[in-house]
């Protein structure tokens, strides 16, 4: 980070003015053919006479970065050759930390150059982008004041009545009133966690389960306690009971509906005994239900929230992977610990954006989401099912493949010999990006393992991609 | 929280199901007028038989809560008497821990009965809220998929070039690819300090200082260290010199440009000074930058990344309170701490919002901002100085008033006997909300001062509020 006044060698005034403007040319800020910085606001900016910019923008010509343009000023020039793109941010080692392979997975997912199985991000071309976004621009021209000003938490109240209404779909009631928006579940799950936890306190898990929960958790300062999950009914019950017997645990983070990344649904029975048996212990629940509306049966199954009648279960969702990630809006419904949960939201992001919020409300009131979701489930059911069918047909023989009745991620379980961070790194070179096991568990137990997404459209792109990655994994 | 499946008492469930539908009309999920959902979904998420369903409409019919429509289904009726508004988020008492002071102040401070002087928000009337919304709507029809998606850490390219060139203006040269954008300069400074604190750890901060930074150090259980400050010219530089010659100190967040709450400006040789003693002492150094740009005088003052040789600057700041502080866009420049405070981004929110961000990346590049700053400051200035004289002339003999060069807020210092708390809460039963000094403090240091915001025009309204509290503070 260069500075005007303590460069170490001190250089003369123009020369260091010069140094300047050339490197907001090197990055990008100033591009071919626009304008630069005039004379005058050089003089003010740093104090410097007018002879010294006069003298800056010499050198600069000389070098060949700006042209005079008559009673214009000057010019950024067109380079010799072909300018280059702004240095993206350094990669990150898919190593270390998980906070580390986290941004390297990322990295990977949104360079843009791949095929993007390794993320858990819905297609593009399978959202309701045009509607949506037109929605967006509706209520950006009709919000007035009330779109540049904070939405304080809880959040919208038009958000929340529609949010009201669909939780009633899981069967459980509850009034606008319980609900905070959020800034995704990302943020809702940070703020519920915050809300039941203190740094050193054990959070009981799925396992495998989502990377950036675990993230979560580390930078919480929390300890991981991975309870064995089965890949169709998800967390064994059983064995989190036998584990509150013998110790401390201060809270439990489920995904119970069409899990990350095994796809597990748990029976709404299941769900019942697990609220029961948490609410007997006094430890709060956080229920994860990102994906619980894309069901591929019928019927949407229960919610642990359902079940609630102590207060115990904090609920997390959002409109990531069913709408708009990119509008980040989620919620929470924080239950008996609403009032921590509403708090910590202040110095978490202080508000949810206001017109993001707003378009979400008008598209669930308006535009026909549960018509929509119909849809986009028969879509997901087709994505996995081919998937699915390619993965067996082209992975190395005793490969085996989740099922999963909803969501659209597939967990794959190679022979225990392949190396998935090692199939990742050579994929990747082959411009197809995977989430390897690794990333699942702070255990080392699920090396063999790849969890793969189905949020785009099945096409002869994604055949060929399995065809390679089972060739890769054959080796 | 009530459910179907555990009632306490068991009840016919035709009764529980009535029951949780006249919840949602009370709660206003389902208000007058509207559709009630239909038998056959009432039957499909209870799972009761049809007849159950209609014995639980008979049931809302009896209670006069809905009425069936020849052919269309039940729908809920006008209530006898006007209907009750949805039940608010409740009220935090103002006392007890600074999260909850905090969270008290917010409520009253927007909950859009009261003359608002208590919140360091501008008033919607003096934003640019036409031009900005159109500009959102017109990125939201033009974006395509790209609305709809992610933008992940470090945010979008557009905008990233966009601050770069306005960091110049301050004097610093900062790549696009150094910056961060993020959900508001609130999750900017938890990632910085995220990114060079542990828990434990101690941050030096003014005295007075924000509340909102006062509540982020605790949230991240950081220790507070208070340091002298200037009403005219910021931090005591060797105050906390010679603090760090006595103890430990892990970071040091400033606001050198019109601070929060007295509204000082640091002279440039001080940034640099500041800057040069921290790094004698390897102390990383949060820069709050929120109001730099709305300096009252000609020219805008270096800010302290523009002294920075060494990358242990952390420059933080946002559009909130230059723009629209509802589109939560904001950034970080975190020098050497910048893989860290990426990282964090992604536990934190994931992402900011891709449109709110290219609309102001877009007014930034073509709206005419500094044309619109020009004239922002003005007002600004026009309210402080008014709302001074007000204040001089109304309150109690002996009352002082800071005289800020820049940003919209006023420190008043009442005579020792005055009590701000309790000037609070008569202020807000007359309908006007302040911010008194036991917020801006953890040590009880400010109890007869008050924040007052000239972020609203100054009006007959405003000088009759400040008649009001003068006249309650001199009793």
């Amino acid at each position: 980070m260069p500075s005007f006044s303590t460069s170490p060698v001190p250089q003369p005034l123009y020369l260091q003015i010069a140094d300047a403007v050339a490197k907001l040319i090197a990055d990008g800020v100033l591009r071919p053919g626009e304008k630069t910085p005039s004379l005058r606001a050089v003089c003010d900016q740093h104090g410097v006479s007018m002879s010294t910019a006069v003298q800056a923008f010499v050198e600069l010509e000389t070098r060949g970065l700006v042209e005079p343009r008559h009673k214009s000023g000057f010019f950024v020039k067109q380079p010799a050759k072909a300018r280059l793109d702004l240095p993206g941010p350094p990669r990150f080692p898919m190593a270390g930390s998980l906070g580390n392979m986290h941004a390297s997975l990322f990295d990977a997912v949104f360079s843009g150059n791949v095929i993007a199985l390794g993320g858990a991000v819905p297609s593009a071309d399978i959202l309701p982008t045009v509607k949506l976004n037109r929605m967006l621009a509706e209520k950006a021209r009709h919000a007035g004041e009330r779109g540049v000003m904070y939405d304080l938490p809880p959040g919208s109240d038009a958000l929340r009545r529609q949010i009201s209404k669909r939780m009633m779909k899981g069967g459980a009631v509850v009034a606008p009133s319980e609900i905070i928006t959020t800034c995704g579940a990302t943020e809702a799950l940070m703020l519920c966690l915050r809300a039941v936890t203190q740094p050193g306190d054990v959070v009981a898990v799925e396992s495998p389960t989502y990377f950036g929960i675990l993230h979560v958790l580390e930078t919480l300062g929390l300890r991981v306690l991975e309870i064995p999950t089965d890949p169709v009914s998800g967390m064994k019950i059983d064995a989190l009971e036998k584990v509150l017997k013998k110790q401390r645990v201060n809270a439990c983070l489920v995904l119970p509906a069409f899990s990350n990344p095994l796809g597990a649904s748990m029976p709404d029975e299941a769900k019942q005994k697990l609220v029961m048996l948490l609410k007997a212990h006094e430890i709060p629940l956080i229920e994860d239900d990102v994906f619980g509306e894309l069901h591929f049966g019928p019927k949407r199954g229960k919610t642990c929230k359902s079940f609630d009648d102590s207060g115990l279960v904090l609920f997390c969702s959002s409109f990531s992977k069913t709408l708009a990630p990119g509008y980040r809006v989620g919620w929470a419904i924080p239950g008996r610990f609403y009032h921590a949960a509403r708090m910590a939201k202040l110095t978490h992001t202080l508000a949810t954006p206001t017109l993001p919020e707003l378009a979400i409300a008008g598209f669930l009131a308006e535009a026909g989401y549960d018509h929509w979701l119909r849809s986009v489930r028969k879509i997901y059911k087709d994505n996995v099912t081919r998937m699915r069918k390619a993965i067996l047909e082209h992975f190395p023989a005793g490969t085996t493949v989740t099922s999963p009745q909803g969501g659209f991620l597939l967990w794959v379980t190679m022979p225990p010999k392949v190396n998935a961070l090692e199939l990742y790194e050579r994929a990747l070179a082959k411009g197809i990006s995977i989430a390897p096991g690794h990333l699942f568990s702070l255990e080392q137990r699920y090396t063999n393992c790849l969890r793969i997404s189905c949020g785009e459209r099945w096409s002869p792109r994604l055949d060929a991609a399995i065809r390679t990655l089972g060739r890769l994994a054959g080796r």
